[in-house]
């Protein structure tokens, strides 16, 4: 639903939309989405009244995700970075990415280094499982009794919030700007594979001036980047005989 | 100049140009290039006859380059990266950065994770340098005995260049992608307050098909992470009446 656009107040109701890819990855895809499963899955996001947090990992859009070329298994993220003078960022994250969330040489979270000070950094694997993380990628999607995933099946979603007074311009260049979140979660990102897409909305609760624009729009791409180490680290492993995939943090725990 | 546009194969005549904001930190910002400075700064460019890297660090463009925030000493760097197939994908760029190139709470810099296994990887300073370098950021640019250094003056440049054979298409592309590079190497990365900018260019040596562009754009993005790196590991402390400012090499030998 757009903003205001006149001086009547009058809602211009636009509702944008994306969708990843995720067909053949299990369900039926015959299946089609109406009216009453569109209020289901709102309600269920929504969760139970007075949750802080909505339900993340292999929930919702992220029920059938995958990343790094179909190798391991994505989910939905969340974070939020706090500004001085009240102002927050949020970042929601479908992580269904052609690339890797993973340092190819020491097998931790790429978006590691970009974690600010005073938050707790995931912990970089050990070297066995830092090389059983390194095997599973390098075998591919249609390693041994999994089937193959399409690698050409890729879209990594994201919504950033802010409770910034943002007009519509300075919103959307919060959405181009959250873009740098997802390069330095994922490699490659926006690849020619991949349908990356970057929604921003503001509620305007919190005035601020423009000089403080760059820093808000620096932490919708920390924000982002966060959520998606989130959905990395909450994806469970899945085997169906529609999907066979490991999750990040299986490996993480088998590898010791 | 532009690549043959008709049948009969002529040259346009564009000349894409960009410049750093770097006035004010030194030398007479009165002074205007001419056609002899710049036949004389190519060829300088170009460096001896069998040179196989360019000059680095605080040379050409970079010489008034700073970043993060005018704390740091900006410079030039470059960096290369080989794919299967005898494609090669370079980058060079003046680094003049808003934003940081550190991981805040380690001192390292950023994009190391983003460099590609069997590349050396600079250390992570020690935790008496890791201060060092927190302490010259946080005091900003104008700590005692330094000028100050207007924060708004900041544009990082870069060319990326590969000798596939990309049509105009895809080697624009390239340089969208190689953003991604800009994003992993520097936080924040394309603010209201930088003019980051990427030229590509694609010689068409090696003939490529279609499978094999997302790696090439992929490689786009890491070697511009790593010339950023390197203009930032090459860059050397400067002292003048108009520009005092220490580069991190020095800080990470000062600091033991």
């Amino acid at each position: 639903v757009g903003p205001p656009q006149d001086r009547r107040r009058t809602v211009v109701p636009i509702v944008p939309a994306a969708a990843v890819f995720d067909l053949g990855r299990g369900g039926d895809p015959r299946a089609r989405p109406d009216a009453a499963l569109g209020r289901e899955a709102v309600e269920a996001a929504a969760g139970p009244a007075g949750a802080a947090v909505p339900a993340r990992g292999c929930v919702g859009a992220g029920t059938g995700a995958v990343l790094a070329g179909g190798t391991l298994k994505g989910g939905v993220g969340t974070a939020s970075v706090r500004l001085p003078g009240g102002v927050v960022v949020a970042a929601l994250a479908v992580v269904n990415a052609f690339g890797s969330p993973l340092d190819r040489t020491t097998g931790a979270l790429l978006g590691t280094a970009f974690v600010p000070p005073g938050l707790v950094r995931p912990a970089a694997p050990g070297p066995r499982a830092a090389a059983l993380i390194g095997a599973t990628i390098a075998a591919g999607p249609a390693g041994p009794g999994r089937p193959a995933v399409p690698p050409a099946l890729n879209t990594t979603l994201a919504v950033v919030a802010t409770n910034a007074d943002l007009d519509p311009a300075r919103t959307r260049r919060a959405a181009t700007a959250a873009h740098a979140g997802l390069a330095r979660a994922l490699d490659p990102a926006h690849t020619l594979l991949d349908g990356d897409t970057v929604f921003a909305l503001a509620t305007g609760e919190v005035p601020v001036g423009t000089e403080e624009h760059v820093a808000i729009h620096a932490a919708a791409a920390t924000a982002l980047t966060l959520a998606v180490m989130d959905g990395v680290l909450t994806a469970t492993g899945v085997r169906t005989p529609g999907l066979d995939v490991p999750a990040y943090a299986d490996l993480v725990g088998a590898g010791g």
